[in-house]
């Protein structure tokens, strides 16, 4: 699927529709593959022991996922999630970055959905994984 | 399942734990029947419109089932959530505190499930629905 | 929601439009509150032991929730599931009926939601909880 | 993760303890990477228009996350699916066998948590995904 957006374009865009999120997460690479998305971990995020919160894994996904499928169909701020199923497996790295990898795995009319993969920044088994469905409005 | 802790218990031992949301919920009500959590709506949990996040939304439903949970085992912090499954259905009033209505539908040696089902303070519709999945530590 | 279709005729429309299953499935209460659903347990839905398949309890809470959404919006064989999330909990009792407990907990104009507990007959505690989205068909 | 059994000595254990489903299933690969597992489909899967049913996809993610668990730890036939949440995105091909690729993201002590991708065979796009978690009885 073409994409229609690039990373230098969603910034901007993601900074005018969610602007209480603003400067939280940012774009690693965006191509036709693969989307990844980085939560710059600070304070607000951990658990005691140093671990990334689950609300924190859970926005880091939500986020990518919306950002691969505004990438597909363009702006659209009134895609809204509809489910998302996510399994926490392992405790996040103390002090790292958290990254997501970002695939879409379908892009129909009414619906996209999305595979998202958790890693710590540096490691190589996932920390979470999550699949999320986005309701799409009439596209002309 | 007779309850070992009561909310005046569990209020402080989630401060302690989560010290990063103290202060962000209530309890409304805790018995063996129930428990209802209560999300205090600020502007940090918001999006544009006034409409409440989704991670706060996943955040309410995950320390209810903490708690809920906690309330029939007892103080054990290391327990974690495995798995959430959350379906958004409709948009949260603006303005409005979240309450979300949490029951265990089994508590296992290992494994506690709760259902959780999420709405706006006054309002009759649910605006969404979880069921998350803890881990427990072994108990003895 | 006032219903559309009575248990009386959506037997003989289940039964055109998913003839594989005719006989395996049964209504035993169809109202606005409520759904419940039957599972005439034969040999094919065992696994040893006795106890009912996992993929028997997915069909009976996906046909659920299909025939709770269909007695809202009317025939419309196209609905689709899109999503399924399932808690197995508990070992099914051998030998007994499997009952679904269906509530709708959304109809929209694309999707419903349906939330799904499933007992064994004349059991307390629930065997398996789930929800399922229905993807609607464009209606008039 | 080295595997304790291969797919020679899996097929005969799997006759064994589900017999109910004695030649459904087939698997095309099995290694440290990836499991392929196949259902050979037959009338009894179909829904008019010759698609697979959903029970019958989610049947195959079930079996195929068993499989890779079981290829892991040994036999073990007590583990039990606790979760799954599946993402059905197209119709299956009409007269095409269905084949999972099954992942292991995580081998736990208590859990194993399995990812898994359905195609049509000669299909190029999911037909759905599926992730699944185990319960695992205790190991030495």
């Amino acid at each position: 699927m073409a994409l229609k957006l690039t990373a230098a374009e969603i910034g901007p865009f993601l900074d005018e529709v969610f602007p209480q999120v603003k400067g939280m997460f940012g774009i690693d690479r965006l191509d036709e593959d693969l989307l990844v998305m980085r939560l710059f971990v600070s304070d607000a995020h951990l658990r005691p022991g140093g671990t990334v919160s689950g609300p924190s894994m859970f926005a880091l996904a939500d986020v990518a996922a919306y950002v691969a499928t505004m990438a597909r169909i363009g702006r659209q701020a009134l895609a809204v999630t509809t489910n998302c199923s996510i399994d926490f497996m392992r405790k996040p790295a103390s002090g790292k970055d958290l990254l997501a990898q970002c695939r879409v795995l379908k892009l129909g009319r009414a619906l996209s959905v999305c595979d998202v993969l958790l890693f710590s920044e540096g490691g190589d088994a996932p920390v979470a994984r999550a699949s999320l469905t986005y309701s799409l409005p009439p596209r002309n």
